[in-house]
């Protein structure tokens, strides 16, 4: 990081809004993933807040969520000044949440610089994701445009969506060679065949949900691309302060559209660039990417709580209190919790979502 | 059954004293499998009365366990008179505890038939289990011998010992339509190839450890075969109805060399009978015969409790309280209880026997 960078007003924007029932039966409505222990030493909203050290310190860090997680985030991370925690009524998807944080931004610092960040993320080389992040704002800094994180893929993974970059150097000649690309196109989820496409071509990166800009440039987009919301988010921002607040923003959220920022902006804006990545990342959506993301035993098993494992490789066996037993087992996946158990063929975790989807049917709401 | 059957004095003695541990985490030393529901309507030893009824009325069942499970035992099969439950201080294998029961049957009936039954068996056809049993009584009364019941082996079955029965109508022509055949020889557990050799001769028969004799008849044998055995057994009966007999009962027991009927008497009796049987028998040995003897759905997983399968097929799922989800599995075994869990692969069920030495070891003796 150089100087300059040091002095730029950057802030770190966290969306921690999400239920992420994609690791039930750990994760659920009312412990959401970024409050748990998946990866690491502390829950990940601890160490997404963590990793963000020294170069965000927590007072310049913004949360945003549901009212409902305000009390369990900010129990566990104290040092974040409780009004830095920005409440939505609902989500809304990320466009309105990322505008919410951008005007609670500019109150604060009309330069500011907002680093955009799931609160459920994994990154392996933090000393890595800082430079990045050094590059990105500085990119945004200077060039006032939008820009993202992309991932040199590893794998031909079907989960995540893809950005294809240009191999013009035109417009990010100064930063082409610290990796920063101008960015060709945004591609949705792709089939496995596309998948190895986009990884034997080397143009194209994952998308990784993390975005880097000028506070003032998001919301001048809105105002290009989302009109509607940028109105919206103008009228809750001039009830700020108000006793109408909270009313206003409930009435206003309620007719905002749920929007994403890349379909919303990204996949609209001009100016838009993409920092090619290799820290070590995962958005930990499944149990199975949890796996490979963590350090497994000579069997390849991974083995937390009390487990006696018995002629069992390739497995991902998570006790919660209980004894739990494993014979003959080969690539599963056993989380057990207080009062409901999954046991999972690895490579089959997004089915966890079918479980999901089955208790909300019979409204076992007591297991969502 | 003829009306000659019907008037033998015949009298259920169910061997009640195991711990059972094969079928763990379910069963336990102060849970034993014969108190377990594990196939069929009541638990096992309800089940092992039940199929009793109407030939061996309750009050004709004897039950001989160890003292610390009468209560249980007694509080399930309320209809056994409690005076009908004999106690062993200990386990000594089942010659002992063959040999407590006939004394105190001699001491109501001299002339006493006695079917020697494990409490945690399960059987599917019990009509034909009790014109079996009539069978053998009639040879036991009229023959004086010592009967048997093998079952005809459905599969090369390693798991059992095997009677070779003598294709000789010799000394049992009156009975061999009925399927009553000497016996030639007992042969211990076989490895897989001797078994198949077993299946294929068609002159083995699984030992299914069900006797049927006169306690007259089962005295002398311990008298010629086991005298030693037969003097402490002599020991007791003396002491009987005297203030000190638990005392003396515990002194003489633990003199006595633990050993099976098996290896003590009848591979060592002349006049042994062997009954050809087939009324769907299993020594519920296992998870893996617990699922083999039970009735499966279309996808061939038997799900009890609260469970959702996810493309899961040739699984035993066994709920206890607590939701589970299983997801792609094949061919698994699943149980659940309130303290330990159990996932294991169809096929490796013996290996639950290594968990419970390994609970042993780490003297982890709550889960025991």
């Amino acid at each position: 990081m150089s100087i300059g960078e040091k002095n730029l007003p950057i802030y770190g924007v966290i969306m921690a809004g999400g239920v992420g029932t994609r690791l039930w039966p750990e994760s659920r409505e009312t412990r959401p993933k970024q409050m748990l222990h998946v990866i690491g030493e502390g829950t990940m909203i601890q160490n997404t807040v963590a990793r963000l050290q020294p170069m965000i310190p927590p007072e310049r860090v913004l949360i945003v969520t549901n009212r409902k997680q305000i009390e369990g985030l900010s129990s566990q991370i104290p040092a974040v000044p409780r009004e830095n925690f920005i409440a939505e009524p609902f989500g809304r998807n990320t466009a309105p949440c990322i505008g919410l944080a951008a005007n609670a931004l500019l109150r604060k610092e009309e330069e500011g610089i907002m680093v955009v960040l799931p609160a459920d993320h994994h990154i392996e080389n933090v000393r890595e994701f800082q430079t990045r992040l050094g590059v990105a704002a500085r990119v945004a800094a200077e060039k006032g445009g939008l820009v993202t994180l992309g991932i040199r893929p590893t794998r031909p993974e079907t989960g995540y969506g893809y950005i294809q970059w240009d191999r013009s150097k035109e417009g990010v000649e100064e930063f082409y060679d610290r990796g920063v690309r101008s960015v060709r196109t945004f591609a949705e989820k792709p089939d496995a065949i596309t998948a190895q496409r986009f990884l034997d071509s080397g143009d194209f990166l994952w998308n990784s949900g993390m975005f880097i800009w000028r506070a003032s440039s998001i919301m001048q987009a809105f105002e290009q691309y989302l009109p509607d919301l940028h109105g919206q988010l103008q009228q809750i921002e001039d009830s700020h302060g108000e006793a109408s607040y909270d009313q206003d923003l409930e009435r206003v959220y309620k007719q905002i559209t749920s929007i994403s920022i890349d379909y919303g902006v990204m996949e609209k804006a001009s100016d838009v660039y993409v920092l090619e990545c290799a820290f070590g990342w995962s958005d930990v959506g499944s149990w199975d990417e949890s796996y490979r993301m963590s350090r497994k035993d000579s069997d390849g098993n991974l083995l937390l709580g009390e487990v006696v494992a018995i002629d069992t490789t390739g497995s991902y066996v998570k006790g919660d209190g209980r004894f739990v037993a494993a014979i003959g087992m080969e690539d599963c996946i056993i989380v057990d919790t207080p009062d409901a158990l999954l046991v999972c063929r690895r490579g089959q975790s997004q089915d966890v979502q079918r479980v999901v989807e089955y208790l909300r049917r019979k409204k076992i709401t007591g297991l969502l």
